[in-house]
């Protein structure tokens, strides 16, 4: 469905640079703090936040029929809970009040009270996440993972073309972009080694995701599915689902990654709502064999979102080292929802479901530091002459990602966090 | 430590009838409900309940300095995040006012008020479970498990005896005793295809297990120590981890269980206090090769709690089909408490870590159906003269844990649920 708020043709009153993510065209949600206030919910255009509760007291939602008080949470679950009817209602009426060609809204002169230099608020983690389940669904990444652990003749598990693999995470650990990631100890086997050692891991990696919100409960016992699974689905996020690849390698079998992963786990402060990325949707790769029937999601289920990764260090210098995309995911979103559920499993409203590593089929798309400097044997340049081959103490990652068409720019921001050795 | 309200010398003026779960020395924590009133805490004596915010309400914890509204809430979480000297003070109180020979107390007549038959009560899910994990710890049921899918010469991975391998499972569904249990539907792989079908799971099976309920926030990035790890530990729990074996087989490879698990889960409405099994506390199993320091906890840190599982048909007969016990655990709850956050995990009050599958030294007492049975090879003779060789629709499956010495039994009641091929 091709909604009124992203017509490419939309122009705001408000001053948005070029280049920007947060065109009128997106309008994403999420939670925001101004100093020693109470947290609540807000949106995005250009530089500045919308502040959702003060518009709410000005009454542009009270003909909408919610209770306003759902703006003043300190997580989107509330107004995520009130259904797509609702929330797109308020995206549409965001679009409306900037809208530059409408001239009866008196939003302009109220302009002071709702919008807020990004710069001066804090962005919070924009969701209370009940459960987080992490997929393994891209081809790519599968197949260099499981060339560099098992061979090329093994690299792909038998299960893996049939369902989309996933395991559950650690809710308690994710953290917004911002957020400093302690270096984690833990129990390693050095190579060669007979006995384990316990330190900092020497081999700490990002992943680089976007994760989905759960945008409606279902009951324990019921399935969705994968055609009517874009109904559950609010948003999409940015994701860097950090791994030590050390501390992982030794504990996971058979059990599957269990503090390798769960020392953090860094999230972007937006959530894109899936309406405005509906001008992005493009078709999967053609999946090989034919998958079980309750995996036809039909239609396009993916979507052309570029990302991108970069390494900012210590000194202040970037490089992006790895370029990949969305669309690249073997298994889409409705085909994990549905796998998710199919045996009855519940969802709840705020929960996160990310996608796996996301690599492309070339080498600078990959998207983890094992598979781009391919376990250490093709460490990366860096701009003051040093390399990596896994993420160093004062490195930041910051992961990007937005989808473009039509002049038209829908972006995440960021997804960042630096790698400190202590607090 | 050992609290007066241990005493087995302590008696009640409540009936507490020969073999209660529920005397005087257990005191436990629930969450129940009657008819239509709004959920509130209780605890246990005999065959009632006791209403806590009905003896707040008449000022039975005034001196204790809390905000009673704890007692009127939906979990434990907001009790439990009292923190040790305040729940432990009221298990103490609990104890004063049943207590047969304090004249002093008004609590007889006011017995009506408090005291509620259990029968007319809805006892509920007692905690908010924010994380969920299950550990593996059982020296037995892996070996078992190991046998028979590697042999015996490849039955413990190499990591098994070097860190208490655990994975997290999912929070949504975990149910409370008394809940049906739908049988998953799922992908397997029938033995000897090539390809994966689609439909019921057919080897259904449980998992007697016992869980903690984690009393105390940690921050991100800071670690437990083993040593101090109980002061992290409020209560535990009897806990069944339904399993789809087929469906799991299929999944599991490379990244862990997940819809062979996550269907349900079901666990016992009473949260019996580390403090009320203080006099049950056994020396674990001697662990070779020793273990890093950061697993050492020094001193008795196992708990002799004897375990049963039971299987009721549908015709009302019931057989106990397994006789374990708590004790047998080769990784204790503090070793796991350390593990867990000894990467910097935050963990949060009410979150569940559950044992796993706890299997004895004796084939009789084997943790679940695919030991018991021995994967279907030995099928297990049914009152009825039907055998099971896992768990058939209409069977119910009831586990049961207590502790019993000095002539005191402090036990969990149960945790039980039937299994339906529909709702």
């Amino acid at each position: 469905m091709m909604l009124k708020a992203n017509d490419p043709a939309l122009l705001t009153w408000v001053n948005v640079p070029a280049g920007s993510d947060f065109p009128i065209q997106n309008l994403p949600f999420g939670v925001f703090r101004r100093g020693d206030a109470a947290p609540g919910l807000c949106s995005a255009i250009g530089n500045y936040v919308i502040d959702l509760a003060a518009l709410a007291s000005h009454g542009f939602f009270d003909d909408l029929q919610f209770d306003r008080q759902v703006f003043s949470q300190p997580s989107l679950n509330d107004f995520i809970a009130l259904g797509k009817d609702k929330t797109r209602a308020v995206r549409q009426r965001l679009s409306e009040i900037l809208d530059d060609d409408r001239e009866s809204w008196d939003a302009k002169e109220l302009a002071e009270y709702f919008l807020i230099p990004m710069a001066e608020v804090q962005l919070l983690l924009p969701v209370h996440i009940g459960d987080y389940t992490d997929f393994y669904s891209s081809l790519e990444h599968a197949t260099n993972v499981g060339i560099m652990f098992r061979g090329p003749d093994n690299a792909l598990m038998p299960n893996w073309r049939h369902l989309p693999v996933g395991y559950h995470g650690r809710a308690s650990s994710i953290v917004v972009s911002g957020t400093p990631v302690r270096r984690p100890k833990g129990q390693m086997l050095p190579p060669g080694a007979e006995q384990p050692v316990f330190g900092p891991s020497k081999r700490l990696d990002f992943e680089l995701e976007m994760g989905f919100i759960v945008g409606k409960n279902t009951s324990l016992g019921h399935s969705v599915s994968a055609a009517q699974a874009e109904d559950y689905i609010f948003g999409l996020v940015l994701f860097n689902d950090w791994s030590a690849r050390d501390i992982q390698q030794w504990e996971y079998v058979p059990l599957g990654p269990f503090l390798g992963k769960n020392f953090a786990s860094t999230m972007s402060p937006w959530v894109v709502t899936l309406d405005a990325l509906e001008p992005f949707r493009v078709a999967g790769p053609v999946q090989t064999p034919e998958v079980l029937p309750y995996l036809h999601a039909g239609g396009d289920r993916n979507f052309d979102i570029q990302l991108e990764v970069a390494i900012k260090l210590e000194d202040g210098r970037e490089t992006t080292v790895s370029r990949s995309n969305f669309k690249y995911m073997y298994w889409n979103m409705c085909q994990q929802l549905a796998h998710h559920t199919v045996n009855g499993c519940n969802i709840r409203v705020g929960d996160l479901m990310a996608s796996g590593t996301i690599s492309g089929p070339s080498s600078d798309s990959y998207g983890s530091m094992l598979e781009l400097a391919w376990r250490g044997e093709r460490p990366l340049p860096m701009p003051d002459g040093s390399t990596r081959a896994f993420i160093e103490d004062g490195d930041e990652v910051i992961l990007r990602g937005w989808a473009e068409k039509d002049g038209v720019r829908v972006g995440f921001g960021e997804a960042a966090g630096r790698v400190v050795a202590e607090w």
